[in-house]
C-alpha cells in the first residue's frame, strides 16, 4: 500500500537549501538578541486546551487544533457527547484534553507563573518555535509556522520598549544587509493614545475594540473607508466626524511630533505620562538603530490584540505591504495565569515572511567550509575504504565537508550534482588512484 | 480565573540554563555532521493519520496524539460514531485526520518519496525536531522529546553505515570531551545474522521476531532468563537449546570476530556479504574514530524495531546503562511510500539522555561574549535614557552582551542575580555618574 506522500494540508516540508537560509536567519537572531541580554527558552508545542480558550488569543482561539483525549478519558467524554448531542465545536473541546498552541505569549505567560521564582527580574526571554493555526492555507500562511519572540517581564518602564524596539531593528538590519536591504520604517504608537482619541470623540468604553478594528484597515481603505464603515457600524455621525477629524491632519504627511499630535487631539483624555513615554522611547532608539532605518511615531497603529495595554510598534520593509515584526505592552495578561499582575511587553518577529523575502531577493549560503568529495568504484576499489575513510577523517578534523560515496555508472551526472552542491574537489577512487 | 500552570503533563518547559546546553550540544551535532556532508531539513510536526497507523512505527504506533478533524468533516465523523458505537480506539482514529509523529524516521520516508527528483543520491539528511509520544511519563522519558537523526538513502553500500557510524561517534566524542568523559563503545549487529542464526536453530521464520524479542532482554535477564523465556513461550526445547548455544561461548568475553563467529554458528544460513560488509565497517570505522571509542562486534545485540533489514549499531557510554545512540538499515520501508525501494541507513542520536548526563555531570556555558549591565536609577536619572542606551549600543555593536534595566530598591540582590548571570562590569546610572 502506498503512502501519503504529501505533507499534511497547509504545512511545509523544508529542502535542504530551505534549511540553511532558515539556520542562518535563526543565527543571525539568536547572536543580536544574546547581546542584548535576551536568553532562550522553551514551552512544549502542547498546551492544557484550558489556558488556549481563555480568550487570550482572540480569533486564533477560533483556530486551534484539538489534541484527543486517550483511552478511558475518551470513553468517558465520547458517552458524554453521544447523550448529549454536542454541536462539533464543543463535542470537540469535550473529546480532546490538550491543543497546539496557536502563539508563544500565551506559553510564555503560562511559563513565567510556574517559573518565576527560578527567574531573573526583569526577565529577558527569547523564544524561537512553531506554532499552529487551523487557517484556510494560502500563498505565505501556513497552518505550522516559525515565530520568534522576545519579550521583558517585569519592567514597567520604557527601557522595555527601548530594548526590544533597537533589538529588533537591529537583528532585521543585519539580517538584510547581506542582501543589500537596508530600507526599514518602525512605526510607534501607543493604546493609551487611541483610548483618548477615542474617548475625546465620545464614543463609549465598550465600544473602543469595534471601532480601532475599523480604525486598524486604514492603510487597505483609506480614512472616507473607515468613516464609511463606523457609520455602517451604526455609530453616532458626529462622534464619527470628529475622530475621523483627528486623522484628517495625518494624510499626506504623519505627525511626527507625539506631542503636538496629543495636544490636537487628546490632552484632556491622555492618561498621564503616555505622551513622555513615546517621547522618551522615540529618542532613545533613534540613537541606537541604524540611520538608514526610518523611526517614526503613528497613531493609526492598531494592532489586532486586544490584550495590548500600552505602547505597540511595527517594522514594515520598504516595497512591502505587509509588516515583519510586530508587538506592544500587555501589562494584564500574565496576571490571568498567576493571579497577580507582571508587567511585560514583547515584539515578534515574522520569520516565515522573512524568510521568504530573502528566498525571493536571491539569497545565497555562504559557507567557509570547502568541501571534497571522495567517489570510490566499488568494482576495483573496494577494498580501498579503510584507506580512503581514513584520509577523509584527516580533512574532516582539519575543518572539511567530506563525502565519501559509490562511483555511479553516470558519473558525468554525479559530478555535476556534487558541484551544484558546493564540492570543490572530487576524486574518483580506482584500484591505482594515488591518494 | 486563574489558568494551569504547569506544563502538559509528561512535557518539559526549559529554563534559559537548560536551553543553553541544549543550543550549546545541537551546534556541536550540526557542525560535525555538516563535516560529514549531512544537509540539515525539516518536515512538519503533524503527519496524515494514514502514514502513522501503517505499521512502519510498532509499539510506537499504540501512543500517538491523535489530532482531531475541524468543523463539518468533525461533525460527519461524530455521526457516523454516535451510529456505529464504535469502541475508544476506532472512534479516535475516525475523528483524526491527523496525529503528531512518534519519529522521525516515518517522516523522512514521506519526505523522500514526495521530494525524491529535488534531492542529491545519496541523499544524506540530518533531522534536528521534537517527537511526541502518549507513554507513561517517568524519571527522563518524556510525551514530547528532540531527537537528532541523520540518514543516508540512495546508498545500498556498507559506505552509509561507515559515515552514519563514524559521523555519530565523532559527534559524541566532542560532546563529551569537555567534561572530561571518553568512554563509548559502539556496538554492530547484523539483523541478516539474528536470521541466519535463528534458522540455524530451526525456528520458523514466523517467529523470529518473538524469538528477536526475546533475546534483546539479554542485557536484563543474560543467557539463562532468555532460554526460560524461550521455552515459557512455548518454542521446541530443543530449538531453544542449540540457540542458546550460539550464544553461550560469548559468556564471559565478547567474540571479537565476525567470521569466526558465523562459521561456529550459522555459516550455512548466512546471506552472502553479510560477513564481509560487517568486517569492513569495522575495519574502516576504526580507522576514524578515536582510540579511546572500544568498537566491537555484538551478535546479542537486536534494537526494537522490526524494519531494520541488515546491519543495527547502538553506542553506550560507560558507566551508564542505556545507549545514547541507535540505528540501522531500513531497506524495506521507502518503498511503503512510494512503492519502490530505496536502500536507507540512519543513526539516532538519544538527545535528551545526552543532556541529561552532561547536567548531571555539572556542565557548565562557556560563553565567550564579555557582559555588561547598566542599571538606571529611574528617580534621579530618567533622563539620561538616551545616553545610556547609546553607549550600550556602541558595546553591543563591539560583540558585548550588555543589559540595561531600572535600578532596583534592593540593588544588592540585583547585582547578585547579574553576577550570577556572568554579568562582570555591572554599572549603576544616577543623575551624575559619568559613563
Amino acid at each position: 500500500m502506498k503512502l501519503i506522500q504529501t505533507p499534511v494540508k497547509g504545512m511545509q516540508d523544508f529542502l535542504p537549501e530551505d534549511m540553511a537560509l532558515r539556520q542562518h536567519v535563526l543565527g543571525v537572531i539568536r547572536e543580536t538578541y544574546a547581546r542584548y541580554g535576551f536568553t532562550e527558552i522553551e514551552t512544549p508545542v502542547m498546551e492544557h486546551i484550558e489556558n488556549l480558550t481563555g480568550k487570550n488569543g482572540g480569533e486564533n482561539e477560533k483556530l486551534i487544533f484539538k489534541v484527543e483525549k486517550r483511552g478511558r478519558e475518551l470513553e468517558k467524554s465520547l458517552q458524554k457527547v453521544r447523550k448529549e448531542e454536542m454541536y462539533p465545536d464543543a463535542a470537540g473541546t469535550e473529546l480532546a484534553d490538550s491543543a497546539l498552541r496557536y502563539d508563544l505569549t500565551v506559553p510564555l505567560c503560562r511559563y513565567y507563573s510556574g517559573h518565576k521564582n527560578e527567574l531573573p527580574s526583569p526577565f529577558k526571554a527569547l523564544q524561537i518555535g512553531n506554532v499552529f493555526r487551523a487557517d484556510r492555507p494560502q500563498k505565505g500562511r501556513f497552518r505550522q509556522f516559525t515565530q520568534c519572540d522576545i519579550d521583558i517581564i517585569g519592567d514597567a518602564s520604557v527601557m522595555a520598549e527601548i530594548e526590544l524596539i533597537a533589538a529588533t531593528s537591529d537583528a532585521l538590519h543585519r539580517i538584510f544587509a547581506e542582501v543589500g536591504v537596508s530600507g526599514f520604517t518602525v512605526h510607534i504608537g501607543d493604546r493609551r493614545i487611541l483610548r483618548a482619541m477615542a474617548k475625546s470623540a465620545e464614543f463609549a468604553e465598550e465600544e473602543y475594540d469595534e471601532v480601532f478594528i475599523i480604525l486598524d484597515k486604514m492603510d487597505k481603505i483609506g480614512l472616507d473607508g473607515v468613516k464609511e464603515e463606523l457609520i455602517q457600524g451604526g455609530f453616532a455621525p458626529e462622534k464619527v466626524e470628529k475622530y475621523v477629524g483627528f486623522f484628517r491632519a495625518l494624510e499626506g504627511e504623519q505627525l511626527q511630533d507625539p506631542a503636538a499630535f496629543i495636544s490636537q487631539t487628546c490632552a484632556d483624555c491622555i492618561e498621564e505620562g503616555a505622551q513622555q513615554d513615546i517621547t522618551t522611547i522615540l529618542s532613545a532608539v533613534r540613537g541606537m538603530i541604524s540611520d538608514d532605518i526610518t523611526l517614526e511615531f503613528d497613531p493609526t497603529l492598531v494592532r489586532g490584540m486586544s490584550y495590548y495595554t500600552g505602547t505597540i510598534f511595527e517594522i514594515s520593509i520598504d516595497h512591502y505591504s505587509f509588516s515583519i515584526a510586530g508587538g506592544g505592552r500587555y501589562d494584564k495578561m500574565v496576571g490571568r495565569f498567576c493571579g497577580q499582575d507582571a508587567p511585560a511587553c514583547g515584539f515578534s518577529i515574522g520569520f516565515e515572511r522573512i524568510v521568504t523575502i530573502l528566498r525571493d531577493l536571491g539569497w545565497k549560503e555562504n559557507s567557509s567550509m570547502p568541501r571534497k568529495a571522495y567517489l570510490i568504484d566499488l568494482k576495483s576499489a573496494s577494498g580501498r575504504m579503510t584507506e580512503v575513510f581514513s584520509a577523509a577523517a584527516k580533512e574532516r578534523a582539519q575543518g572539511f565537508a567530506v563525502v565519501v560515496q559509490p562511483l555511479k555508472k553516470n558519473a558525468k551526472f554525479q559530478v555535476e550534482a556534487l558541484e551544484k552542491s558546493g564540492y570543490t574537489e572530487i576524486r574518483k577512487v580506482y584500484a591505482d588512484t594515488q591518494l
